[in-house]
């Protein structure tokens, strides 16, 4: 089984890194770009042998605890087969 | 319009960061995770004046050039309105 964890700045946060490529790809030339922010995410593999609300609930405390810092940070937990 | 752009490592090549974390969700009692890779993700705004074909052809070229390294990183492309 295998979860993927998305991790964003909270749209209130400023994001200097996807302002930074935001310029990038506008002296690159590209037009037509409003705003580019940037986010992490992670693939988890998971033991077969684990229940997919056992994998939702251990994914979601491994985000909240580990991958993201909730206090500047959404994330979303998928699950997959 | 919006576009999505996720950069993932290859499968073959080592991700040091993702086996740190791993390490880290092991160390803090969490079984049955197997393995654990990082990899980024972008959220670009672009005008709603551009049609879908173009937002799709600019933002893949973005990509190539700006946003993944493709010698050693895969990317993805979605376009959402």
């Amino acid at each position: 089984m295998k979860a993927l964890v998305y991790v964003t700045l909270k749209p209130s946060v400023l994001d200097p890194q996807g302002k930074a490529i935001h310029h990038s790809v506008e002296s690159l030339g590209y037009k037509n770009i409003n705003d580019i922010r940037q986010g992490k995410f992670f693939e988890i593999a998971l033991d077969p042998s684990v229940s997919e609300a056992d994998a939702r609930d251990a994914v979601e405390r491994i985000a909240k605890d580990v991958l993201a810092n909730p206090v500047i940070e959404d994330y979303r937990v998928e699950i997959s087969q």
